[in-house]
């Protein structure tokens, strides 16, 4: 499949890196490909920069928004969850028809800790939804570290939960193929974006998790 | 233990019930009880009056919140989240040095489904350790239905986490003994109260998961 990954952090690459290992054909979006290229420092988080991971990975491409999603049949948000809207607006045209896979979560850092920032205009899922109505959105993967999102099978043998929410069913038939690609048994279908809430305020409780666990190989199983 | 349940609906006559057959010497406290028990229709979610319940539990006293709480050891908040800061003003003098097991959700249902009403004050738990700082509040028991609260072997065998969060170091021990009489073994203490709003966030996905699921019989494993 033609997939484009719209974010360069630890996120994005984990996710391109993966789908690419499973063939598919992988471009990873970011607002302005020199700068990200030029960039000789870690990241905030220790990340190496762009530039040594993508020698690293010649079989993914880079591409500035807007000319990023021009053919792809699936587009990932992996973007910061508050500048989300700005990256997809930068994008425009190619999210017409594609199915846009929302795995972020909008954290305000300004306190120093994590926190969710809360929108009145509901979750970022409904919001992208709302804004991009020709996209065919599905939030999934937002309850997880990056790396248990394409390997579950490192915390408890994969026996956790990873939701799938959004208005489209075939949309959501295709994400879930890649999601059992990864690793993941028990995909559990929410239903329409509306539920794209529900998933978003389970973050605060991973968070507390982190602080407390002391590790982020967690994973939430529903129970049933 | 001398155990006062504050308020007569599922939960906290799920919750005397469990407590009074463990052997603990339970009282329910309700805002009046000539009104609570002179009501002889069923309520708004078809439970039986509280007076019919009341005959079947002969070993469960019934006082008004000014007296109901006078000699206990432990608290129990089971009255609605929109309306606990009123119930617990109610109770008064009762709350201090007691452990305060606040284990509600401040649910508003003004608009048919049940939401999360979220307070810029900090979650319910917060709120209520705030108001009463002679109380030892500990939140636990928000983040499943009643029945399991009480047999968490019900579900998947039992294999799922309850959460703890209090300032509270000793309250949380007794509240963790008295949560491992229910049958609980993944009881996990999440920190401080201030971790009492990362598990109130979870009521959105369980009432989503309710929808989808179209059982309550549901339980959140915390998988590491």
């Amino acid at each position: 499949m033609r997939i484009t990954v719209l974010g360069t952090g630890t996120v994005g690459r984990t996710l391109a890196a993966a789908l690419a290992e499973r063939g598919h054909d992988v471009t990873v979006g970011t607002r302005d490909v020199s700068t990200t290229m030029a960039r000789s420092e870690p990241d905030a988080w220790g990340n190496p920069p762009f530039a040594a991971w993508s020698a690293d990975h010649p079989d993914v491409a880079i591409a500035a928004f807007a000319d990023a999603a021009a053919d792809a049949e699936l587009v990932v948000n992996a973007t910061a969850g508050t500048s989300s809207l700005a990256a997809l607006e930068a994008v425009g045209d190619g999210l017409a028809g594609a199915i846009l896979v929302d795995v972020a979560n909008a954290l305000d850092f300004s306190g120093g800790a994590p926190a969710l920032a809360v929108s009145d205009e509901g979750s970022l899922g409904q919001q992208i939804q709302a804004r991009f109505p020709e996209a065919r959105v599905v939030k999934t993967l937002n309850t997880m570290n990056a790396s248990v999102m394409v390997d579950p099978a490192g915390v408890g043998g994969g026996d956790h939960t990873v939701f799938v929410s959004g208005d489209d069913p075939q949309a959501k038939e295709v994400v879930t193929e890649l999601l059992a690609t990864f690793g993941w048994t028990d995909i559990l279908d929410l239903g329409g974006i509306g539920t794209a809430g529900a998933v978003e305020r389970l973050l605060p409780l991973w968070i507390a998790l982190l602080g407390t666990l002391g590790t982020p190989a967690i994973g939430f199983k529903v129970v049933r």
